[in-house]
């Protein structure tokens, strides 16, 4: 259903709004509806306020010339932080990834942001990802592990076999997240391939194993 | 959790997106998160585009003097339009319901829109909707009929009970949806209430009864 179809009595620049949100990824029709008519009803300050911020993440929001992470100049915070450990690049595929990574507080080390997977199906394919920004990283051996965290899925998985033979010839540590059950889920409701990954991938509770990058 | 923390490392402009967005009914820090994301990558233009036309609501749409629908000058399209059947008023809680109402294409007479509904729990009286307005426009006489079209819950019940007690005096008739059985609907997953309902006001198929608007 087009959203003109929905707007049949509303007035032109209220059918414009409403058309401006349902460009934007997970808002159906009636979202959009329910959303300019928020806006009608939003104090004036507040509706500025968020045209304002649209604007300025257009102007001042950049990539990282390094990692192609988000930035407000040519280096991201985390590229310009030199705390972190220089010798550990966590490849992920979106700036989010580097968000939530962020947030287990665990990662001390920097990030690739890929911006995308290989996908043939909508025409992705390695050169549309930051990979030659990638091996020109790692060329001058600074960095002596790669974790491949791209999403635990068909391209995902895809795209990590395929940096994997990219820069193996590198000799840097490879690793990929491990697969198991997420915290606070239930085995009953687990998927096949889940399970399957954390029967394969268990730990002995008495001399726990650990690899991880703690 | 609030918004700001899940960007520790975002950059300024990217949080102040995520919170605005985050203001909006129905979007959660995540859907704030990829909002911002996605017009981070959309093109310049359609950026703007959703920036203007915000602005352009706010400074161009105004509430009809008459019946309190969205207008771009003190009267609205419906108002206007001498064609529709000045005898029938159709009480609606807010704007949305009136394109709602069009899009069905079998009713031209008039709206009105309470911009709410009575309710004590959120602190909202028969004050707080525009029920004064409506009395103002039933004094002449020309309205023969209001068409309660308030939602069919528990505090569209009240609202459209005090609404009956509050026009009564007035002689005009008075009419409600009517409640039964959803289009496309399947019997079995029919909740009590709508099935009570749609027994109570069953129609003879021979010799249809109809007391509808057409």
């Amino acid at each position: 259903m087009a959203p003109s179809e929905l707007t049949p009595s509303a007035a032109p620049p209220v059918a414009r709004l409403i058309e401006a949100f349902h460009r934007l990824p997970g808002i159906g029709p009636k979202s959009a509806q329910r959303l300019t008519y928020h806006l009608i009803r939003m104090p004036q300050e507040e509706a500025e306020e968020l045209a304002s911020a649209i604007l300025s993440v257009k102007e001042r929001v950049v990539l990282c010339d390094t990692c192609a992470n988000l930035a407000e100049s040519a280096e991201c915070t985390i590229c310009g932080d030199l705390q972190r450990d220089q010798t550990q690049i966590c490849i992920v595929e979106e700036p989010l990834d580097v968000v939530a990574i962020e947030r287990a507080r665990v990662y001390s080390g920097l990030y690739h942001v890929l911006h995308g997977v290989i996908s043939p199906v909508n025409g992705i394919g390695p050169n549309d990802l930051k990979l030659r920004e990638l091996l020109e990283r790692l060329r001058d051996g600074t960095v002596k592990e790669v974790i491949v965290a791209t999403n635990p899925n068909l391209e995902g998985e895809a795209t990590a076999m395929y940096i994997q033979q990219l820069i193996s010839p590198l000799g840097v540590a490879i690793t990929r997240l491990a697969r198991g059950l997420p915290s606070g889920s239930d085995i009953e409701y687990a998927d096949d391939s889940t399970l399957a990954h954390a029967l394969e991938s268990r730990t002995e509770i008495a001399g726990r194993q650990d690899a991880g990058t703690e």
